[in-house]
């Protein structure tokens, strides 16, 4: 099922074609008939899996449960939060019937088994959860309540991207309840840490973390706190966001507690999510013409062996003998290993293919090699070649694949740190905001501006980074005293 | 959140009171707002967490790709294979409409908003994945396909119960494409035999394999092998079904390939999955009065360390001093320890919820035991005690959980064994399945005779067992010939 590597589109002729060949050609992930949502094949799912399991581990050791709330949301629990309902309403999956029928117009719809409420796939979770908080919270000893599910959801896209933007996701959503308002934003801190710790040292991709502006918020929170990262196209993408929810959902859903004064209050709340849509970071911020590049910490196969077959295979036996105790050795290591020893393609081939699905390193491995006690490593990321004895090639191989780990984070962070520029005037702005980038600059706080800004040059702002120096300046458009930078930049 | 035990009803009071109970005693689920789905909660889901873990590696060593294919499918694709659309069509929860609106009534439905084919929240995915093998498969070599899902699922239920039959339930599912029926029908087989394996030996449950009657044939197969298991209320349960389905979806969704020698052929398909009705079989097979009994290897805590604590709390300081040891060395041996030296509960209040909570293995230890070098060693099974030198304690533990392991099976068995009984006339028939049990008899094998029984007793044949002696009879109610024993018993 592997395509041939002709079909990529050079990066710099077409980002977004380039990004879509590699999904289809790298075998991820490809458009299914149902508009907007897709079929992730089993090497995207591969990623998908080591991303889950990473980060799940993580969440349990920070004492998050995992648990399982239904599909369906009435429609009345969605509409119980005004903001909630007005950011989803226009993005609902509405399930209306229960049951088809046998007709003389073929298979319709069963009039008789219409719903008393409609049901909206879940597009988020919060108003089912804190529907049923309410039943699980009377007292402070309840609280906190600490809970993460891995689910699907449903947000109807009218302009559907592989990964990046798909009717159907994949996710975590993490929802917390809190007895008091400073342990709900600690919370809501705490776990951004956690995702930019997961993001820069698993994804290998840096990110700013900050805070959304009121327009950009969650639908229902009183602060939503994201990472932004940039990709090689100078855009900007949300990775992750934790939201401080208030009292609002409490208040929808009337959920109270006593506190230890016997005094009923509101519980505090925090939600907050990853979703499938990072797999499309991973092959924008790393991956080059030849495919995809990835972290050697999510790679599903970190290391591939392909031997050098000759004509005659005669030498396959050798080749086989000999790379059996090299492939013990790397898995005792506990490092992942495919051997491709099929006969019916040529090395040539095969380095291609996994140039494509972004194997980070590649150990090539003929009779002069067998000879001489040497093997040819090759790395995925600089493409660059060496020859190393195969009595350290398990040692050399461990320390290389830290190696490309870091080097990825470094080249990564470099193009972001090069392509962040600081701006005085709007016409600085706008001369560099046709090159991409983050451009940090002074905003006046005002959803007017910002909202110009918008119009005249599609940027807007990412997030008012946490950790900006607090420099005073002067809005670009209005002249007014801002308190310190923000960043903007386009996006999808 | 732990409820008092006095809640829990008698198992012979009300069998199905009781296993109710259980479920929410034990906080493994409940019942949501949405009639027909449940929460599933932390601890119902970390034993299917550990299923799936389990089962997953199982799978995965077997060859089994995962992958993930859309929740929606179009009321077209589900049409197209006749007896799959007849089967599914009372139980289909539909999407009309992908978007929500403001109006003087509140929120409603957009009638602008209304989709052109209804979309069908899937309730297995067969067609979806068929309408997608078309594109993947053209000759022999990109068969076999195998497959598989970790997904939910949706089957309007009009009599929900917890974990046995709920609108949305969690599941796997497989979807293999073979070049020959020869191939297929081996896999049918290979997957029973996985399932089995993983039902004895991990869940404690032994199981009957075999083949269902054409009456109960899971809606597209041309045959469904499965397992079934005996509750303790002496009913059956189907714990998994692995299904041959023949050319059917290949030919409703024109998926052809060429063999070797070049002539276009359909391709030869099978489907199976088992859900998180699983959890209900645990709960049903293994549980007693005192609440859940958990087979150590899907046990979330394999071992509770109770401390006994002083009045003056004095003691903990060192007791807690000597489980650190304790508890280091039963997880350095991969067992997962719990050690609840909570101070707001007695100790007699905490055995009783480790017992409800099915944990495997019980720890206790005060002033005295450390005096003496010992501790007590408590089985969740048997309710039996006894005292342990602390000096082997691990090793006594590790022991204990195989011999746990292996002991609820063989108590299992005994009960399906001794309520497995043999019948030759139908007044015999009669009078043994009103206690419930799998009664073995001759049947001539037509759905009017099956029917007759069903209608008259409301026992079903569960299957026709693979393993079953080819011993020739007759016919209950007809005295036709028959060829072999098959499994009758009332089900849920």
């Amino acid at each position: 099922m592997i395509k041939e590597l002709k079909n990529l589109t050079p990066k710099d002729v077409n980002f977004s074609q380039w990004y879509n060949d590699i999904i289809i050609n790298a075998d991820l992930a490809e458009n299914s008939d149902i508009r907007g949502c897709m079929i992730v094949k089993p090497y995207g799912y591969a990623i998908w899996e080591k991303i889950q399991k990473k980060l799940d581990s993580i969440l349990k050791k920070a004492g998050y449960l995992n648990v399982y709330f239904p599909l369906f949301i009435p429609k009345s629990f969605l509409s119980k939060e005004a903001d909630h309902i007005k950011g989803f309403s226009k993005e609902c999956a509405i399930v209306t019937h229960y049951r088809l029928k046998n007709s003389t117009k073929g298979i319709v719809i069963d009039p008789d088994a219409k719903l008393k409420e409609e049901l909206i796939v879940r597009p988020t979770s919060e108003t089912i959860i804190w529907n049923t908080y309410k039943k699980w919270i009377q007292s402070y000893r309840d609280l906190p309540i600490l809970m993460n599910q891995w689910a699907n959801v449903i947000r109807w896209e009218m302009r559907p991207r592989l990964f990046l933007r798909t009717t159907e996701f994949l996710w975590q959503e993490g929802h917390t309840a809190h007895a008091t308002k400073k342990e709900a934003l600690q919370e809501t801190l705490k776990v951004l840490n956690i995702y930019t710790n997961f993001v820069e040292k698993y994804m290998a991709i840096p990110v700013i973390k900050g805070i959304k502006t009121q327009n950009e918020r969650f639908a229902g929170a009183l602060d939503t706190y994201c990472i932004e990262a940039l990709m090689q196209d100078g855009k900007a993408l949300q990775m992750g966001t934790s939201h401080f929810l208030g009292q609002n959902f409490a208040k929808a859903f009337n959920v109270q507690f006593f506190n230890q004064k016997g005094i009923k209050e509101y519980v505090w709340a925090t939600s907050w999510g990853v979703s499938s849509r990072l797999i499309g970071a991973l092959v924008m911020t790393h991956s080059d013409n030849n495919g995809l590049i990835l972290p050697p910490k999510l790679a599903p196969q970190q290391v591939v062996i392909v031997p050098i077959i000759e004509k005659n295979k005669k030498n396959l036996i050798f080749l086989n003998e000999k790379i059996t105790n090299i492939i013990d050795d790397l898995k005792k290591s506990g490092i992942s290993v495919k051997y491709d020893n099929s006969e019916n393609k040529k090395p040539g081939w095969k380095f291609a293919k996994y140039e494509l699905k972004g194997v980070p390193i590649r150990l090539t491995f003929g009779m002069n090699d067998l000879k001489n006690g040497t093997i040819e490593v090759a790395r995925r990321d600089t493409l660059t070649k060496k020859m190393i004895s195969i009595n350290c090639i398990t040692n050399y191989v461990k320390i290389l694949l830290k190696d490309i780990q870091k080097d990825i984070f470094q080249k990564a962070l470099n193009y972001h740190l090069t392509n962040t520029t600081y701006v005085n005037t709007y016409d600085e702005f706008k001369n560099n905001i046709k090159n991409g980038g983050f451009i940090m600059a002074h905003w006046d706080g005002t959803s007017k501006t910002e909202k110009q800004i918008k119009e005249e040059t599609k940027a807007t702002i990412r997030c008012i980074p946490l950790y900006e120096d607090l420099t005073c300046g002067k809005d670009l458009i209005t002249g007014m005293t801002s308190k310190r930078r923000v960043v903007f930049a386009k996006t999808y």
